[in-house]
């Protein structure tokens, strides 16, 4: 795919922030040839043939699962999966027992979800096998930055003095600060825009824009990335209710209509139509959120197959 | 397989509503084809090889799911489970949305279950991939009706004009509903047999005989497919209880010698053993519900190779 | 990989008592070769590629599931995971019903953990596939028994009038059952040491040294191979409690330290570092506890191999 001598610099992705822009532009240039690969009519490729990976998944995340489970068949790996519900966690054993134990059956690549911040820093000091952050707390999501940022590309280019506006609960979103350090190093100018209960205290540390006004981002930004209100959160009984969100800074299409501009609209999912999101934004022609899907396979099949690489 | 330019009318299975006469028994004549190669040493042929296909399963099934999931193993397809369990419905995403975003990972066939009858319908008419009914509340569950037929002909020859009776809860059951439609489908006549609580108002409309006397029916039938009372409904507190179900309408050993005919006896399990059927009767040699088991995968297999087809 | 004309005296592996001592060194053989080839880049073989396994888990178990399961895919085996939370047996279907249902989908072997004792047993006499039992209740888990025996042997050669001591709750475990036939069977000399209240009795019967004296136990044996004491067990109330165990039973580096000898560590997980054992001897240089989990899924692969030659 890559040319040989291209290497990333880790043999782990544990987060945006320890990826250099050449790393991303690796993984991006990479990406865009597997995504050739799975439109091609033959889906596979013969890459990873003799490489076991397990997805252990510490919370439940059926998209992200389902997506590096295609990546890694796509890929000709062997996976096993491993879910918390049935684990051995629950008998009182250490994160590092669990993994440690998976990797003498001789597992070459770990993929991790798993609800503490740091979890996968923590493995990746301790153990000798790549490993891949799924989502660690509240922490980073890297390959949904990577894939948001490479579809954003595919819209519009370079993405170098871009305007990006990330819409809703920054506070408890490791998407919002994945993306923040992944289109900060590719020279884009961000703006994150929500209810000030919904932002983190340390955001004006992040060198990012911050704004309170949905109408005015909308208008400043080339694309609105917008995250899901995150109902299974409720009982934290935040302000605004969901009602309260949607009426005040859900997106709609009067909203976009009234601007004097095209602006990308992007999800990661699962949406909550109706809330942060109307249907008629959801699924408009401005809407690539079903591209966002697709692109995550190609994406996570280039970080696999970089990573082997660095074995 | 079957001869090249024989297909199927639809490119989805949603019911045996929608398939012709001529499409039922393009499906036995496939299965036939693949009960030889499941019956080989090597039980794998490689046609769906470049085929990926999500199995949604919305409700717990572990036959149905296990037989899917072996049918495509023996098609060299690659294979997705998902469960509702652990799935981001639970976070409020709408049906459409969970499976658009499968798609868009380019899965080729989506196998369903699901609770709300018309599911199926539903989504054949918003998505592109070919869409199988793995049963859809108390709609249809037209594998089962098809391999219950594809059974019934191993033993019995051409349908047409022989009897069949069904017996047990009609009301709650969508075996029963699909099993009518493909029998009448065939030719052959239909009668339906059980206590009048668990009858559906609509039962006089679907051109079957019904009957409250188990003799008598058995008395007229060559095939008695005795359907599963379902434990799992007893909270609704319906007439009859499990005891007097088995009193009354319960088939054993000592009412099928007082007969003076031999009768094919089929169940789709799980078998309650001592409620709608006893033990010598379950494991007698007119007993063909392993076969049916067996026949399952084979149906299945012809299934999803003639709608792959259609892709 | 063995002599072709070496088999197993049994179609099924039900328990280490069934095995004779050519058995347990014709799968150790053959253990070794398979050693080689999963600590090779390829770590694949064609040797079961037209054979079906389900793996039926009718209690959680991660670690040995995945070590079957990871054993079967470098056996080229193609497998079915079915787990008890989605199973019919919930739906009242009996065990037999559920195994046969299986196997009438072309299914060639069964792996299976039931929580009662002998359902392996119950399972052989009915049914024709190869049986292989992956922990029954409390009565037998012999590919643990297989796997630890192969490991002392890895450090310590024959086991011929070696000295194997057992520390822990012996009454509740299946895992020091298989240990102690298997132990026997290969020429060891075996003693048990735990609180009287942890100790079957029937202890006396089974040819072991019995102790309640951790220090002079550890004095005597060779090897110290320490169960987990059963954290889900704690709502039995029985004596001692975890912090009198620790202090008791426990086994420390202190306690080590002060023995003139070395021993061997083992402990077949999930670990309670600081009930049963402390952390700086799990980790410790004598501990042998990760190569367990590789020699885990090596010992499984012989015994799949051996039982599908006698198919």
């Amino acid at each position: 795919m890559a040319s040989a001598n291209q290497q990333l610099s880790s043999k782990h992705l544990l987060g945006i922030k320890d990826l250099s822009t050449e790393d991303i532009r690796l993984i991006f240039h990479t990406a865009t040839n597997f995504k050739e690969v799975i439109n091609r009519p033959i889906k596979k490729v013969p890459s990873l043939r003799d490489i076991t990976i397990a997805n252990l998944f510490f919370e439940d995340s059926t998209r992200t699962r389902v997506s590096f489970e295609l990546a890694e068949k796509r890929l000709s790996a062997d996976t096993i999966n491993f879910s918390a519900s049935s684990s051995s966690v629950k008998k009182g054993e250490t994160l590092l027992d669990t993994v440690n134990n998976i990797l003498s059956m001789k597992v070459d690549m770990v993929v991790m979800r798993h609800p503490a911040p740091g979890a996968c820093q923590f493995l990746a000091q301790h153990i000798d096998a790549n490993i891949i952050n799924a989502g660690d707390g509240t922490h980073e999501h890297p390959t949904q930055a990577l894939l948001d940022a490479f579809s954003m590309q595919e819209q519009l280019g370079d993405l170098e003095g871009k305007n990006v506006a990330i819409f809703g609960d920054i506070l408890h979103s490791r998407v919002a600060l994945s993306n923040i350090f992944c289109l900060q190093k590719l020279g884009a100018k961000v703006r994150v825009c929500g209810p000030p209960t919904l932002m983190p205290k340390f955001i004006h540390k992040l060198g990012v824009g911050v704004s309170y006004n949905v109408r005015e981002t909308l208008q400043w930004c080339d694309v609105a990335n917008i995250l899901r209100i995150q109902l299974e959160r409720q009982n934290i009984k935040y302000f605004p209710t969901l009602r309260e969100y949607a009426q005040y800074f859900g997106i709609n299409r009067q909203l976009l209509d009234s601007l004097d501009k095209k602006i990308v609209i992007m999800h990661p999912g699962p949406i909550n139509r109706g809330v942060e999101i109307t249907s008629d934004v959801a699924d408009s022609e401005h809407s690539i959120i079903l591209q966002q899907v697709e692109n995550g396979v190609a994406v996570r099949m280039a970080v696999l197959f970089l990573l082997a690489a660095k074995g």
